[in-house]
């Protein structure tokens, strides 16, 4: 199977890394550090993993859930599969904080990306590449 | 450790059925036939569950997941654990259909829960007590 991105997701987001055939993405999007991860699987809902690719898929949401809230000193970690627009079975973990831009609601659904600029691009990418090292 | 529900949890829900240190509630909710998992812990967030924990909430959100798609003949199983507002940790799995309530949008942040009636409240309970047997 040649595994193709879904083109939403590819316009979206910067790919960070590839684990346990999980692509780790990151939306561009400057008001939070969102990650988002992307089995290589036909599977359109959690529970249509095989067990090899969803053991890989928690580690990773463990493993990132940990970092970004230590990273970002977040409030809270949002966690999700929801995929009502975008059916490719793709998992969302945010960093949340008291008082940004949605807080206290859930970010799907609300308002739109901010590109990031070139150097926070930069750093995010280079901080959620050394967690991928770590996965 | 006493494990207390926390109180909107217990206003919101129904109790189904406990498996593995993970309670099993359903939201009362006519809208969507809709499962709230609480590990009973003291961990806010999914990567602070211990492995015992974590194992057993991940085979029961994949066994809900498919059991709610084939009863509801769902469109799309949502998934999140979120937690602005409550911080106990709660996962969420609902069930959605194309022209629901709020779809496409997620359920979180998004209208009032509708109750249920006795007699649909019964007919979810027992088969939601009938998958938590299979978990």
């Amino acid at each position: 199977m040649t595994f193709i991105l879904h083109p939403t997701l590819a316009a979206d987001t910067v790919f960070v890394a590839k684990s346990g055939g999980v692509q780790i993405l990151m939306m561009d999007d400057a008001r939070y550090f969102w990650v988002i991860l992307v089995p290589e699987t036909e599977a359109q809902e959690l529970h249509d993993l095989d067990s090899q690719i969803a053991a890989s898929l928690w580690a990773i949401i463990h493993n990132f859930g940990r970092a970004l809230k230590q990273h970002c000193n977040a409030d809270k970690i949002n966690s999700a599969a929801i995929g009502n627009i975008v059916p490719q079975l793709h998992f969302h973990i945010i960093a949340r904080h008291h008082g940004d831009t949605d807080w206290p609601n859930p970010v799907w659904g609300h308002g739109q990306p901010v590109p990031m600029a070139n150097a926070q691009k930069a750093a995010r990418l280079a901080v959620a590449q050394s967690w991928a090292g770590n996965v």
